[in-house]
């Protein structure tokens, strides 16, 4: 059974919109044991459209479009569906039925000129949209299965949740089983490092347990092991531990499992009744906005101080202007300040600061772009702070930055 | 002349990492005039890779792959291109020179054991790396050009920039010339009632000074002209401007660019010489996050107090207690009490607060999920403050509520 997404719209292709929807399908097909075969992305034209979709038909068994299906012009997904399967566009009072249904659920009346929403190729199946307005189309020939949603993230998603796999599962035409990984999320050590001084053997080692990827991450390294079918994931989890423990990769490794950093302090934090809080200057907001993206952060995340100008930390995190004069706003002195600052203005148990130079202005041959401080400072008295340089644009070391302090959280809490 | 991308790496296809550089290509080439096709991602096997390239091949001139050139074993570009044009992999004097000066410029040593950088198909075309180790590889034949860069989106980036652009045109084998595109922004109304309602005849009249897309965004919908060879981009923008003037849309317009709405803030503020600050609850820094990831920000971005908890809400931002109390602290009271107290403690010129309910849990029936309220402060005494309701997940709800904080800055800004 082969899967694979298409995603229609040429503003994905002049890199106006950069499709989410392919990723997201992918990571939500493959952890259901689904093989998914590619992601295309293909202008709205017509001829574009049937290339990509009659390569789809060649090698898959259910694809799924995104977009197309809007209401202006350039909205041609099932024009070109009805012409590629030699069905003609009807008036569809199912279609009409579920337009009405959606504009009623947001308080609003729908006129059917207005966009033809219900106005679907005839024998094709149609499908509500619970998170939009527009109705989802299916059609099924000789083994092939095609799901047509909106190409609207939430819209796509919901459709396929909440629709399309629940009728391909009935229809018989999937069966899904979870499919188990072992992910190892390591850092402070590079790619090559890993398996040629380290651990030289370790490609090989865990390979037996099933399918290995190497993956870059920001900072460090994840390696992921995709297991087999009927392979006990804890029994191998111990026995990839096993592994690892006889290698000098072992002080390297900072979660044997798969959650994002945020994740995984929000999931400690609030486990162990551990508040903390932040203190940004360089990551201007960053690793606030990581930590609240998680839902239950509010049980242990107080607020972060973002600080861009001097004159802010002195007034909010009562850094001494003789520490900046001093040392500099950059510096392991100010870093320490800034998190006792933070620590006390949010009464919180643990407190991190950032503050560095993401550039691209703002470097001095002291301190170049890349330099980052971090402090921290906890209600039990450990206080310190760290001096780090990293390379890169100010995209990736506002990045780099916030993973360098999260880490640092995440060894405090630990040990808290 | 036709150009497309091929990302290749099993990760991008169980969704453990989401590709970036077939989109930030697209953007890229097209600007510069390009036929830019299609993205495919597709697995490291060696079928799924040959079956890309052949397809690429068929139909582009010019095809730039990234990923699979990394030091581990699932790393096979190198390989299937050397399969494919009937070409053996040497060990390559200017790789290995190349790979020993990426070294040397990170302060390490390479020992060629580690990783086999400078093992390279005979006949290909070797290129460096700015950004990173590994080089980079090009090949021509029959009038087709092959680029392939590492996927670490840096060196990818650079790559294509710096050396496979200059390459290309070096040797005649593209023309680029800036492509003129005119992008309308607007706000507070949907697509359809666009092209319905507000001005019916909108899309004739539009399409009429080139290709005309439609784009729905977080909040608003952009309009998209792409002008045709020849056109004069200022002569044109008039000519759209008068043909909106004439619709109800004129009053929807915040942008006649293509400017973030964080990139248009700074500029603004930087040239008007305002300060401003936020005072984020709901949005958990994502505000300040977007205004820092402009170069330049410093200049007039003071900063955030990110306050999670409403004791951080009333130490840091002076909200009275009996405020929260009394209204709660999702309340158009609390929003403006956070915008005041962010004023005062960032002596910022313009404050904008965020209180609301991002979700999945937290609402109530009074104040469901979705529930915003911003506030805002002047120094010249214009108080204020809003309460809207939207729909979505987490993710989405936390977009929607920063961009409305900011399409409020910007009119605030705009008549200061």
């Amino acid at each position: 059974m082969k899967t694979e997404f298409i995603g229609i719209g040429s503003e994905l292709l002049y890199g106006k919109v950069q499709d989410t929807n392919g990723s997201w399908l992918a990571k939500n097909l493959h952890s259901k044991g689904l093989d998914f075969q590619g992601i295309t992305l293909c202008k709205d034209e017509k001829e574009d459209i049937l290339e990509s979709l009659e390569r789809a038909l060649k090698r898959s068994d259910v694809i799924f479009i995104s977009g197309g299906l809007g209401p202006t012009q350039d909205d041609v997904t099932k024009k070109i569906l009805a012409d590629y399967f030699g069905k003609k566009i009807v008036e569809s009072e199912i279609a009409a039925s579920i337009v009405q249904e959606n504009y009623q659920r947001y308080g609003k009346e729908w006129k059917p000129d207005w966009n033809h929403y219900h106005h679907i190729p005839e024998e094709f199946e149609v499908f509500d949209n619970p998170k939009g307005l527009a109705p989802g189309l299916g059609y099924y020939q000789n083994g092939k299965t095609i799901l047509a949603a909106p190409g609207v993230p939430k819209e796509f998603r919901s459709m396929v949740d909440e629709i399309f796999l629940p009728w391909l599962t009935e229809k018989k035409l999937i069966s899904t089983k979870e499919r188990n990984q072992i992910v190892v999320r390591t850092h402070g050590v590079p790619e090559e490092m890993i398996f040629n001084k380290l651990a030289p053997t370790l490609w090989e080692d865990l390979s037996q347990f099933g399918s290995l990827s190497s993956l870059p991450q920001v900072l460090g390294i994840d390696l992921v092991i995709t297991l087999g079918e009927g392979s006990n994931e804890n029994e191998v989890l111990n026995r990839v531990k096993d592994v690892i423990a006889k290698t000098e990769l072992s002080n390297n490794v900072w979660q044997w499992g798969n959650l994002t950093i945020e994740e995984l302090l929000v999931k400690n934090c609030n486990h162990k009744g551990i508040t903390f809080s932040f203190a940004e200057s360089c990551t201007g907001g960053l690793s606030s906005h990581r930590i609240t993206n998680v839902s239950g952060s509010s049980g242990c995340f107080m607020g972060s101080a973002v600080t861009y100008s001097n004159q802010a930390k002195q007034n909010i995190l009562s850094v001494d202007s003789s520490t900046i004069k001093k040392f500099g706003a950059v510096s392991k002195q100010t870093a320490e300040e800034m998190a006792k600052g933070s620590r006390e203005e949010y009464a919180s148990d643990i407190a991190i600061s950032w503050t560095g130079i993401a550039g691209p202005s703002g470097g001095t041959p002291q301190k170049p772009v890349g330099t980052l401080a971090i402090g921290w400072a906890t209600s039990k008295g450990v206080n310190g702070s760290e001096m780090v340089q990293y390379s890169g644009d100010r995209d990736w070391l506002k990045k780099r930055f916030s993973e360098k302090g999260l880490l640092k959280l995440l060894e405090l809490v630990e040990t808290y």
